[in-house]
């Protein structure tokens, strides 16, 4: 028998108060690759298991957000088929798109959590409640968050973040029942 | 001399029972990207070592299907060039889909086999005389299948089930023999 | 100071003897992936230091061919660019493409080489002087060749046989000469 | 805490130096893969962590440029996305670009920096005065280089270089402490 990736009670308790989730798009929800064609960016590619987590946070009354600094068509459909509605794309200065996040929903920094992969993350890292980074994050994040994943970036690192935050809620064990009838 | 991976008398057993081998897509014959472009999924990606595997079931007189919650036009390409003609689609509920396709081909759920990652999978994977997943695969499917392959999904690993059922069934010789004539 | 990969003394002796090096396409010259739109295949993704190594090879006097069992106006772009005038596509009896091949070049199969990675090229492979494979090959496969190549497919594996021919033909330090003046 | 890949005083003295910085794209940029069409390659597969660090370079005033043997215009639209205005494309001599490039510039060889993977990039290697290469790179290059990356091609490897740059000059915390205030 396998077991989850470890997390320690602090890392817990502060899964445990999250009530909004934002996710970066490159590095974190795909594995960090551009796929130009000459016009710029032609393919974003996104992973199945990160798409379940995210689903299952929102079936769990969680709000789920991305905020990225680079903005395509491509990721504005992705969101649209995970119900993501809280979607800031094309985003120079991240901290202010998460007070305006925060403003909108009525949450204060420590309800939320970010997963950030770059330096241009940081602003938002600092001020969450539960601040997450990848493996192949750069060293100033992975050495300032409260959890790195075990799971690779664009392999499932969302997914184990949804997964934290349902376990440490409490929540994992009705889902999964239900498919176990 | 390497070896194929090592499998238990009682894995051995169930792939030798199985007639009717039902493989998920996303994660399984795929690595588990999806690849967006601005309308959506544009590209699909499969393994070659999969699709001989796939062939070969085929060949040995096994009946094969493709059970998936995403749809595509992709998918159905791909199954297609590999003679897979019971393909489900688009489905919620598994075990529903599941369910009618053993009565298509009058089959108990014993003699049929599975490959799946993700607790969705877990409906089917409970029911199947077989039942594997990925080493990518969840953490709750992997605790709970007969045989986790030690080849990745969308490199190899349904390819590492076929020749499972082909080498338990004493039918993997013949085809072997037939390339070294 | 790195080392290249080891070959023995036979191997050595078998690549020297090398004047047709015939390549596999999938899961050698790629890694395995088959990229599908709603139409079948449409990317195939190949490596540049495998690209350069076979244009090493021409350079030194050497044949270079294709021989698959999947056809597609992608590879014929990719043999074209490369120079690679012998291409065989959509190949169901490899070892009779082979045999056609050999009598248009004048050659014998002793002087022959060829890298694939599944059980339909084994037919190529018992018969040429110098049979390689690939890490990810089929395990039935890697153990009939004379020699598995230390990178992966579609990653250099074939510039890593190329290399290798080049070397035990003496021709590998002439060409690295010619860039360090 | 993690920690910076390690490089030597001499290695950080050479990089102290940089006042050009000059990428190859293919093995380097780009994890190697040539994704092909029918008509050639279609897409161009780039990193989003290398593009920051690219920007960063610039930012502290430290040229950048692309020297590379194939042309695309997905590579002309990822320079022109970083800014990189220094574009060599369709290079056959790299040395005769390189030295056009200084001349351009009014810089010694000295001042400048380059991270290519294969033989063909020696020329230039061998006359800059910080060589860098990547864990994939031909073992030719990889044993006359001053310095080979942790990080894969494509996969971080470009910001490895510029980070250690940055780090070098002493420019690195100047920027870390814009995003943590």
């Amino acid at each position: 028998m396998d077991s989850y990736p470890i997390a320690s009670a602090a890392v817990l308790a502060r899964a445990q108060a999250v009530r909004l989730m934002i996710f970066d798009v490159e590095g974190v929800l795909t594995d960090g690759s551009l796929h130009y064609g000459p016009d710029g960016e032609a393919i974003k590619t996104f992973n199945v298991l990160d798409g379940l987590g995210i689903k299952l946070l929102q079936r769990a009354g969680i709000a789920t957000a991305i905020i990225s600094a680079r903005s395509s068509q491509n990721v504005a459909r992705r969101a649209a088929d995970l119900g993501i509605s809280h979607l800031f794309q094309g985003v120079h200065d991240k901290a202010a798109a998460f007070g305006e996040l925060l403003q909108q929903l009525g949450l204060g920094a420590d309800l939320a959590g970010f997963i950030g992969d770059d330096i241009i993350d940081l602003p938002i890292l600092r001020r969450v409640g539960f601040a997450a980074s990848v493996p192949n994050g750069h060293i100033e994040v992975r050495n300032r968050v409260h959890y790195v994943t075990t799971a690779a970036a664009g392999n499932g690192a969302a997914r184990e973040v949804c997964d934290l935050i349902l376990r440490a809620q409490g929540r994992h064990e009705d889902i999964l029942a239900a498919y176990l009838t």
